[in-house]
């Protein structure tokens, strides 16, 4: 069976993301976008259940994994597009990583058209997840 | 300094993904979205050269690679936003990969609208390259 190594290439620190000396020319230009794709290792992720409630929400249905955003996946990388507010030398500050300090980035890429899909479709369990996510009580729950 | 290990969860071959067996059932509920991720292992990728210039065009500006979608990256990780066309069982029908047939799939993620970016820029050099690419010449060209 392949089996292929990755390492970290940076972490994250309060929306401030640390590139490694190393690659840190690797990030000219970057600043002229305005959105990066940042991919990271899901360094709490557990073995994964092939299907689960989104979130472990019961009143969601039960689905496949890969159906859902679950940290809990056989390659837990996480991905997510995130605003880059500015760039110093080897650190980006963003808006929008939901990862907690200390998560190893693994690549950064620049957010192109290709990435965005105008029209798309969602099933509705995704759009009550939505509704739940954002309402007052849960919005700093689970 | 921290290392990981990742395998395939299945394999790409003329636009349809093969899912592995051993985890066929995480696929369910994934064909109620239009769009989905494709995280893939870019295995002819090469040792990543800080600066270049975008697909190797001169005309370019020689910019950081992780301004850039090159593959060779440090961890050569590829991620594309492709439409599911259909699945049965393993097999999932896409559109829009550009792959090489036997191209390792590493995961597969649900596209929502926090992937979908409505206002975001990209530079100059970004248009051009979107130019180059879609011109007759260019089109079955590098």
């Amino acid at each position: 069976m392949n089996l292929w190594t990755i390492r970290p290439i940076g972490f994250v620190k309060e929306n401030v993301i640390q590139i490694h000396k190393q690659w840190v020319k690797g990030l000219e230009g970057i600043e002229d976008f305005s959105h990066i794709i940042i991919l990271f290792w899901l360094n709490e992720a557990k073995t994964p259940k092939l299907k689960i409630h989104p979130k472990g929400i019961k009143d969601l249905p039960k689905l496949g994994f890969l159906a859902t955003r679950t940290p809990h996946r056989p390659n837990p990388i996480g991905m997510t597009v995130v605003k880059l507010l500015k760039r110093r030398g080897s650190k980006l500050w963003i808006e929008g990583l939901d990862a907690w300090d200390g998560t190893p980035i693994l690549d950064i890429k620049p957010y192109t058209k290709k990435d965005c899909v105008m029209k798309f479709c969602i099933p509705a369990w995704v759009h009550q997840l939505d509704k739940l996510e954002t309402g007052p009580l849960r919005r700093y729950g689970n």
